[in-house]
C-alpha cells in the first residue's frame, strides 16, 4: 500500500493546491515511518519571497515536527527535481531519501553536477508525466 | 563613508551575535539606497532548521520590505562565502550584488561551479582576514 506511487499522489494533490492559487504548481511530502510528518507547495507569488519553494517548507516543518534538524529516516516525495537551493536544503538536512516525479533539465540540481548528502538515495520518474504535464499546462497557459 | 568595508562591519556586527549564541558565526546585511534594509545571522541551531543560514533569512526580510520577491538594487554584504543552498537562493531573488567577506573553498558556491544571476555582479575578500578568523576561532574552541 505505501508505495512511491502512494506518496507521490500526494504530493500531486499539493501541487494542484499550488495552481488553484496561480502559483507554479509544484508540491511535496515528507514521510517517516509511513506517515506524512510534512506537506507543502510552492508560494513564491503569494508570499512574495522567493525561498518559499515547496522542498524548503517542508524541510522547516518536518524539523519542526521531530524537534531536531536532521531529516534521518524521513524521504521527500517532490513533484519535480528540486532547484540548486533545495538540493543545497536537503543535502544539509540529510534526509535519507529523496523521490523526484518528473525531472527538470535546465533548472534542477542533477545537471548543474551537484548531489544531496553521500547518505541519501535518490530515485527518480515516479508518475513521472502527471507531474511534468501539471507544470506544462500551467506554463502554456501563462502565455 | 558608504563602503564596502563600512556595511561588511555590520554583517560582522551580525556574526558576533550569531557567536554569543553559540552558533556558526556568520552574519550579512542587505542594503538598498545606502540604507540597510535587513540584517540576520546563522540561527540554525536556536531554530532547529538546516535552512535558518543568514543570508535566506535576510532575502525573505528584505523582500518583505520592499513588497516584491526581487532584489533589485539591493547588495548583499556576507561574512562568508554562501553555500549552495543559499546561492541559489540569491540566483532566484536576481540581486544586483553580492559582497563576501572570506571564502569557504569548501562549501561555497563557487568551487562548485555554481554562479549567480547573470546581472549580479560579485566581490569577494572584503574584511576577508577579520571575517575568517571569527569561525575559525569557533571552531577551535568546539574542538
Amino acid at each position: 500500500m505505501f508505495t512511491d506511487e502512494y506518496f507521490m499522489k500526494m504530493a500531486l494533490q499539493e501541487a494542484e493546491k499550488a495552481l488553484e492559487q496561480d502559483e507554479v504548481p509544484i508540491g511535496c511530502v515528507i514521510v517517516a515511518n509511513n506517515r506524512v510528518i510534512a506537506k507543502s507547495h510552492n508560494l513564491t507569488e503569494t508570499l512574495n519571497d522567493v525561498t518559499a519553494h515547496a522542498e524548503m517548507q517542508a524541510i522547516t516543518s518536518a524539523a519542526n515536527f521531530l524537534g531536531g534538524k536532521y531529516l534521518l529516516n524521513c524521504t521527500l516525495y517532490v513533484t519535480l527535481e528540486p532547484c540548486v537551493m533545495c538540493s543545497g536544503a536537503l543535502a544539509w538536512s540529510q534526509i535519507s531519501k529523496v523521490v523526484i516525479g518528473a525531472r527538470d533539465e535546465q533548472r534542477g540540481f542533477i545537471n548543474k553536477g551537484l548531489s544531496l548528502h553521500p547518505k541519501t538515495e535518490v530515485v527518480t520518474g515516479i508518475m513521472e508525466n502527471e507531474c511534468s504535464e501539471i507544470v506544462k499546462v500551467f506554463f502554456r497557459n501563462k502565455r
